[in-house]
């Protein structure tokens, strides 16, 4: 058996539009976790830190610069990239290091600093992460993708615009409740509907917003957890996967299959499945994408998303796990390489009773789903709180 | 005991002025690795790949897009971007994944095409992976850092520029055997002296060049090596350590703390000392690189490593370990990403008898020591040979 590993604290940045630097966000997101952790010496063994485009300040070697000045500063540090899904791979890394026994204590982050390109070429910058060969090529950036993506469920399965505005209104609904969130305001079905159109058939409440922000996370070896807190957060599973960059190299674009596959890793070998979760962090960067993660995930069968949001399934009180408590990318706000990491930040103030308004009652499995382009990489997670 | 990890094969692209893609680079380097591997399917569980700019061609999310049309296509696939240590760093995150037993196959590659860059804004490029906020705002690209170094070396030590001279001959010696290597001519001591000067005192044949190529590795979980090969190279050792970005926030920069800290780190465990080296690959990203290598990794005393040099005792015959007999990153050529890979290539190379006019008698035990920045990120590795 390869030891445990345990999430003992975590901390987030206000997600928003954000004038401060990437590393002040950082220091910021630092800050909260390291007061959840006050025994903490503040010493990681190791460090993985995701980020897209560091808002152009350090475009190359940031993870060093992120441990400076900080009591971590000197240790082996990781810049990983994998677009949207970046914190959630550095996550990954983390899981496997901490498992190895050759790192006991590990910190995970994501950071982006994305307003500083709003002024700019904000699409263009957005758009890297997008297939170059044909997709940028062609002037397609991510709502664009989405957008396809969306006409070709509704055409296949009958989704509607209705549909995919209950999940604004469902992701707004607990981003009110949530200190951290970029929009803390409930709006409706109306609302959402009558909304401009970015790209038909998603409106402006369908797409997540341009967002600063910062997330960390502190995971340790399992007998290093007494020295931290008595109640861990166990991390029971870890899968990740990629697929093709572009929509048109897929047998299938009304699913993600690269999401199923890392699902069926993160599931495997715990004894637990979709039906036991009691919510999860899934990457609705676009409405569509949250149904698109519970049906590739396999919460609902395909072509089941829309009409499960419609219905409140994916709500307290549905009889599905409720999906994004926190506001998910939508309300909460997208800062790409943070929102992995930023997903798992749910998770801890969830279990540890943070969580506010927005509070899940006796929430006890979670899982945390994080998406690189358009479904290009995938990583999720599996988390277990560890205490009665 | 955490389990064994070993390199069972690898391969790269020729390094140099390549027009090819990316992809098409990465692609070459994987046939030569796949083709040393007769009995691999081509399925590795997982991938780790290091590549700073990647040309420009596909800026985000490219993990993915290198493993498509491999057999390996759907795995999970990280992208790591530690500048120039970027592979280096890949390769400890697949070294802690294997031995953490959850990945029993590993790719570890590195990748860069920096020609592209050459009739634009190269020295911005380059400069993206030194300090934003001082060095970079200053007008400082990476020859003018190391020039610092080198001159802070002179004034403390005496270094000369015939010193530095004998490790641009020394590396392009042995370049002239090296089929991968970009410039495969030897060169002399009064060639390298009456080069132009680029960034005093550093003239043209002590600065790396600009290069594009990719290397490739495979590495195995100990239980796995029989169905792959029975000459296994052993990863016995790991170790990485960051520190500040810009030289002005170290307390002395003629000595790299990272190296010292990461070299610590692989050996720990090991009763092995640099003391035991047959060879060691290291970032000779300028010929003072090499210098502040064998010094902060121990090989000589601090100040010693020009006259160490000229004395040829890092050469064949010498009474130390042989430095950089691939020819370096002077002579081998330095494609950023693909260059701590590239380092291991050489290891596999030698141990397997496939180093030509270059082949070092017995060596039995290498180092690799792949440097980040000015010193920012080190990653330092440790290989066994594992057979008669």
């Amino acid at each position: 058996m390869s030891r445990k590993v345990a999430l003992v604290s975590a901390g987030m940045s206000r997600f928003g539009s954000r004038p401060e630097t990437p590393k002040a966000l950082f220091d910021e997101a630092w800050r909260e976790m390291a007061g959840r952790a006050p025994t903490w010496s503040g010493k990681a063994d190791e460090a993985w830190i995701g980020t897209v485009g560091f808002g152009g300040h350090q475009p190359g070697n940031s993870a060093a610069l992120f441990l400076q000045g900080t009591p971590s500063q000197g240790a082996p540090a990781h810049r990983v990239e994998n677009a949207c899904a970046s914190s959630g791979f550095a996550l990954r890394n983390a899981f496997l290091a901490l498992r190895s026994g050759a790192v006991d204590t590990a910190v995970v982050a994501g950071v982006e600093s994305m307003t500083p390109f709003t002024k700019g070429h904000r699409g263009y910058w957005l758009g890297v992460s997008g297939d170059t060969e044909v997709e940028r090529a062609s002037g397609l950036t991510f709502p664009g993708v989405y957008a396809m993506m969306a006409r070709a469920h509704m055409e296949k399965f009958g989704t509607t615009r209705d549909q995919l505005a209950a999940v604004a209104v469902k992701n707004h609904a607990f981003g009110a409740h949530n200190p951290h969130a970029q929009f803390q305001k409930a709006t409706t079905l109306e609302k959402a509907l009558a909304a401009p159109m970015v790209a038909d058939p998603l409106g402006l409440f369908d797409c997540c917003s341009t967002t600063d922000g910062a997330a960390t996370l502190l995971l340790v070896g399992e007998e290093r957890v007494p020295e931290f807190t008595d109640k861990p957060i166990w991390l029971t599973g870890s899968g990740a996967a990629t697929d093709t960059l572009a929509l048109h190299d897929r047998k299938d674009f009304t699913t993600v299959a690269a999401a199923t596959q890392a699902g069926a890793q993160a599931f495997k070998g715990t004894g637990k499945s979709v039906a036991d979760l009691d919510f999860a962090e899934v990457h609705d960067c676009f409405t569509i994408a949250e149904l698109l993660a519970i049906e590739s995930l396999g919460l609902v069968k395909p072509g089941q998303g829309g009409p499960a949001a419609a219905a409140g399934r994916t709500n307290v009180g549905g009889d599905l796990a409720t999906i994004n408590p926190s506001g998910g990318l939508k309300a909460k706000g997208h800062p790409l390489g943070a929102s992995g990491a930023g997903q798992a930040v749910e998770v801890f103030e969830q279990f540890h009773g943070l969580a506010g308004g927005r509070a899940l009652a006796d929430a006890k499995l979670a899982l945390t789903h994080n998406v690189g382009g358009s479904g290009a990489t995938c990583a999720v997670h599996l988390w277990q709180k560890g205490w009665a």
